[in-house]
């Protein structure tokens, strides 16, 4: 029953881009910082919904299927749902369509109008708060029901939890590009390691996989 | 005939410390930034004259071979050589005591009053100089005499060095461990990787030693 997080960053630590548009909502470096992840049989399988069989199935998609293993609930922020582009849209469903990979509770973390929950037929359920970390955690074990808690991003709600000391592992891909500018991960977090065992690995992509783990 | 840099940051990225005094001139974040550095065998030859053997071997050691082998001659910044911390004392030496490790012609870029030449027995030579890049960069080829240049640091430097692309290898030893303040070696590198190939191991240590090649 622990808290979990992962996230892409750049080597300069960036989580996010700064590229977006209206119509790339998600911008070309972020694709960039994904690459990896994205190739990965589970992310196909799983996100995409591709039963091919395609995508990679070396270290990094062993941290894909990681990912998804033995999460019971989601805590996110609005941005990463997506409210801080669609805020006008009342009827907004998230980036992920009908079948969005969570197939849990998801805590969105928000102190606009309160939205009424959202439920797929996958087992997904959005569910809309204005609360602390704290807070948002403890709605979050116990909707998870002995299993973890994802803190899902983006980089400014997971800071909040590491620096609140609400996570018990924390998981970056660092992939080896300077983005030069977004949010960064690490910033105010000086000494976040004690506490924590620290391992890395290098994926057959590239990315350095390091993991925060008490 | 390479130019090279090696350079110790944080895992958010920095590269010089803050916690610096007069009495401990490096401070307490630097012992803990070259830690697995200052263990390696090569490092307690060359640079504390240990001859015990005693000292790692294992992959950071090689990388700290490496960073002496070849190399010619050696840029670093007025901060390095320790100019900032002795502005007014006309006899400063360096950090290094009577044998520096470098062994070779080392241009040290200031803007302060002209020092002479420091010569030491060994085969290190001091010289003081107020360039730009390019122009320190080919009076350093030109004295390496068909070895490698190093840009030695400090980080403002070595980026000044990154930005007007001089720079053939860069090396950097990633400590997992969050510093939180400092100099960043990575701010406003944006695109860096393209025109490098990016290879990364993981040292017995935990440090994360990341090398750009062109």
């Amino acid at each position: 029953m622990a808290v979990r997080v992962d996230l892409n960053i750049s080597l300069d630590g960036f989580a996010t881009t700064t590229d977006q548009t209206p119509e790339n909502p998600f911008g070309e470096d972020w694709a960039r910082l994904t690459h990896a992840y994205v190739s990965t049989r589970t992310f196909r399988e799983r996100v995409m919904h591709d039963v091919s069989g395609e995508g990679t199935t070396g270290v990094d998609d062993r941290y894909g299927k990681a990912y998804f293993e033995e999460v019971g609930a989601e805590i996110m922020g609005a941005g990463m749902f997506g409210l801080h582009n669609f805020a006008d849209d009342p009827d907004w469903r998230g980036w992920w369509g009908d079948e969005p990979p969570f197939r849990c509770p998801v805590f969105v973390l928000t102190h606009s109008a309160p939205r009424p929950p959202l439920e797929f037929a996958n087992g997904t359920a959005f569910h809309f708060l204005a609360a602390a970390p704290q807070e948002a955690l403890d709605r979050a074990l116990e909707a998870a029901d002995g299993k973890d808690v994802r803190i899902g991003g983006g980089p400014t709600v997971v800071r909040d939890f590491l620096k609140a000391g609400l996570v018990d592992r924390l998981h970056v891909g660092i992939v080896p590009i300077l983005l030069g500018r977004g949010i960064r991960l690490w910033d105010d977090l000086r000494g976040l390691e004690s506490g924590y065992d620290v391992t890395s690995e290098i994926a057959e992509s590239g990315v350095i996989h390091v993991t925060f783990m008490r």
